[in-house]
């Protein structure tokens, strides 16, 4: 099986297997896991905040970041095909109580004049606007990269109206290194910030959500709340650390392979590529093979891949550390051949 | 003082003020107020529902039908301008916990296919859609009326997909007397409806909450959390009964002086009416005469006209029983010569 | 019928009737109800607080105090008695999120010590302690009043500490005729308060939340959330407006009319008055009748009595504007011939 | 340092570290993870029920129970100084909007009238009561164990009034040590249990929450809101795996480490032992010292031992894994010699 169904697939490295082996740990909700509080500081720095902090997912550290930022009653504003909304159980309104209002976006690209005019006024009827998400890469739009230039323009107007803006970077390490850019060119453009290691990085497990040192502060409240305060967690946080130190370089391949394998997939006359392919993610629009995702998806595993729907007409596929640039050629001529 | 800002304005009539001085009254928490079981066992059958039960307000009895409908962590699918998400305060998510899921509508009109695209399949991602809320007559798209026609086919997608529909009828008497038909032939494409007494109707306060027995006895409760459970409230349930049985077919001058109205500011050279006019709220679009809605807002109550603004560029006027024809021709008199 | 169930089933007054008839009254969410601005602007006084606001009910009242002053994840500290916590339907962890911390008081009276004890110090496990919450006259220790002087230890606790008091005071007038003092000598060892004007003092339906200006913005927001923000409700203020400035001293005539109610069903050999009868509850046990609560109550509704089960061998009995002396001796001669 | 905090800062034994390298793992999220599959059918088998979930920490095992049994608005009923309503942060009113009634126990034993009377019955003003927590062993009574024959009392009463229990079992292996009786015995008078993995048992991170079938589906989608839908898990539970099945046995251990501490201790004049000692938790009064806690554990750290404040005059030390019966004279000698 050549398994393209997600990043978050990869198996942890021969390294990490080692390093959590032989990782030092001590009890995390004391404060005393040498592991953790060494990757800590170093995500902090790599991210240009105050402090960071080790969550278990880049869910929960979505989830505490809108918990920390907003109260209940509060709204705030999203790309409305943003993880946060899309693929998180309704938990920013089930456990924060916030109301998301969202904006079809480009690309993930919010418009800064949308985005303004979607802040609310002073008004009895309105819930205050308390936070800005944006995410980048931006999944749903198949991995797009948003511009530190246009991050910019989004900051600008939030910093005007006195509203935080959270960064769901789950895989900002791939605009990183699509862009050649440094993360704290996009990070300055943010209040916090929410990073995964278990994605394009390889990490078994865990994200790092950062921001100033007073809010990372209370939202070590909100994640033991969640159930994310842990004890002898350095053993995950030292595959952690080897995931941020070594394993960035390597997403230029995943990237490489990703378009590999879209134009490939385009020379299929039934098939469309539909997105950029500026990562390691590649959209296909399958309407002309007069198939539905889930059987589509069936018709793949037959062949030996594995892909994921991404809506009734539309299938993602993703490159990552497990899939080499031959894999990425044998899926390309079976599904040319795919009647 | 011409006030077309809201017809929630009205002053109650002469008949309510005398319903209210001779209501026989009891303790309504204990289901003991005579006034109150005859208004909603009335507005029950006037809604072609099981049974009623007498709330505040309009938002009062939305919360509850959400409350009632759906639990936290699940998702509700609404149009992007109802009054549900724009001007209640976030509550659905501070209260219910449900994550709103909007869809930019013609009209307040959901496309039935978003609408279908829009329910979330089975997947550990994703909240449970649990609810579908409609508003009619739509306030944002100016009064627009939505008709049974078109909810027919709402609620054959929801139907099938066993999902319930409530109905924000705040001004549902406007849409039956526009189009001159029984509520029941709207409330019968509902689960549940929410009608306001205290809008064009003109009691001074309390709305309608519909729908099965089961429900309404689980809503019952959720209105005394809220603080909706009061005592002799047969007093205004008084003036309810006024409102609900000798109120509705006045609601025809409402709309016929908007029409006056809506000719009349439409020959201002930088006016422009917006929308159908199809019941009793005009929009104008002002970006022609240079000035931001809170200016012109402004100038209008220099020349005694009050109004509300409804975007940057966008003001609202609302006709009701508290204003006449003449009122209505002198309006048009006195902008016409705006300068 | 003598109903003696709750001081809640008054009927409104001639009085009331004739205010509410000629009440001047405006729409309340534009701020413009001149009646209700008028009750406002008198309670706060009467309070001595810098600000009130006009609620549908004791229990809309005390679920804005605690949105208003605390977010989802705190801690409250009140009596296990108290009104908030036994007979608000959970609404304070539904809608506010807060978890209470209960103690066990003496007749309403927290003692000073527990309180400090209870407030939570500063630990990544523990909520914050947000806010303290008491209840005079305290309904389930029988109407039971607790001094002013009481309330200061309280007070000196909750300072110290910068933790506001909220007071409900649903029933604070009938301390306050008990101890011939004013409201001000109880309110001014709480941050906020709220009265109700439907209980002993007759208004149909209506409360109070008083407190600092700023918070009273604030409340108002979350008013308008649980559908308490209200149109021409100046009707209701008018009732209320009569019932804070004429009912007030008759209330002495309840707490007499209890304390004969009390001599008299003590001289039942199997009946035991368990309060202290301060103010217009009596409380009895009726273990040694060998009946549970509710037979015993149907019991007493055969022969024209009604009252309310208060635990499985407890029963309620409240005197109020509408039950005169002579219902009161009426009552004491059928219960004493009760077999 | 003699480490006597908490049995949670054990560090991973060699075979976990092993283990953990070693471990085969898959997408825990797409349920492909072996490792994951293996301990959830252990941990069920074990616990007698349908199905397990491995979660991160105890907490989130609880706060999933609640969320899952439970819906805004109810009641659950459990011990006022149970774990769960003192030490998880308000979560279960946060996250799961419940209002918990707690019951005073006698060392973490319910008394079954009290529970039976705190029931709520049907009443609008109630809260429906739709869960009963108990904790076993009991760390607030000093991890005392409740019987199996205790444990049925509150069954029947559960049971009878149609209300499921959860019991956290945090530390229910030291109970089924200590009585020398298998979970099952335990298990079989709950609806639902969460264990840890890495109290007594010394796994770095992990907890199982075990229940029925249906209801452990449900619970994994509340697992995913909450951030603990993790990927190559298996990591954690290779060691979790160790855990359960090669570290119980040992308890007996830490058991005996205790009753030697607790024997030593109170030979000090002004120290008095104030739980039973029944597994490996060791409470002491020192109010006759004229200390106050924080002040009593830095004089312990002084000499190299570490404890936690348990109250203002309370100690607690916790036997585990990383500390030997010769730890434990040391300790003894030295607190005996403490001026």
């Amino acid at each position: 099986m050549i398994d393209l169904r997600s990043d978050t697939i990869t198996k942890p490295t021969k390294e990490m297997r080692e390093a959590m082996f032989l990782a030092e740990v001590g009890d995390d909700v004391y404060g005393e896991d040498p592991t953790i509080i060494k990757l800590e500081e170093t995500a902090a720095k790599i991210l240009g905040k105050e402090a960071a902090l080790f969550v278990t997912s880049g869910t929960q550290g979505n989830q505490i970041a809108v918990l920390t930022h907003c109260r209940q009653g509060d709204e705030i504003i999203l790309d409305e095909d943003s993880h946060i909304v899309f693929y998180e159980g309704g938990a920013i309104s089930a456990f924060a109580g916030v109301q998301p209002r969202t904006i079809k976006s480009e690309n993930g690209m919010l418009d800064p004049k949308k985005l303004e005019e979607a802040i609310r006024t002073n008004d009895i009827h309105f819930p205050d606007t308390t936070l800005i998400c944006l995410e980048n890469t931006h999944n749903r739009s198949g991995g797009a990269v948003i511009p530190p230039s246009h991050m910019k323009k989004l900051f600008d107007v939030a910093t005007e109206k006195k509203i935080p803006i959270h960064l769901d970077g789950a895989r900002l390490f791939n605009s990183a290194v699509a862009l050649n850019l440094p993360l704290t060119e996009f990070t300055q453009y943010t209040t916090t910030v929410q990073i995964c290691l278990s994605k394009g990085l390889g990490a078994p497990v865990g994200s790092i959500l950062a921001g100033p040192k007073e809010f990372i502060e209370k939202a070590r409240k909100w994640r033991k709340r969640l159930g994310g305060g842990l004890r002898q967690v350095g053993i995950l946080g030292a595959a952690g650390f080897v995931a941020l130190t070594e394993m960035v370089d390597r997403l230029a391949i995943d990237h490489e392979n990703a378009k590999i394998l879209a134009d490939g997939l385009d020379k299929h006359p039934l098939i469309s590529v539909i997105n950029k392919v500026e990562t390691n993610i590649v959209l296909i629009d399958i309407t002309k093979t007069g198939k539905r995702s889930d059987k589509f998806i069936e018709a793949l595993k037959q062949i030996g891949i594995l892909a994921v729907p991404f809506g009734p007409k539309t299938i993602r596929f993703t490159t990552h550390y497990d899939v080499s640039k031959e894999n990425i050629k044998e899926t390309v001529n079976k599904v040319l051949n795919l009647k």
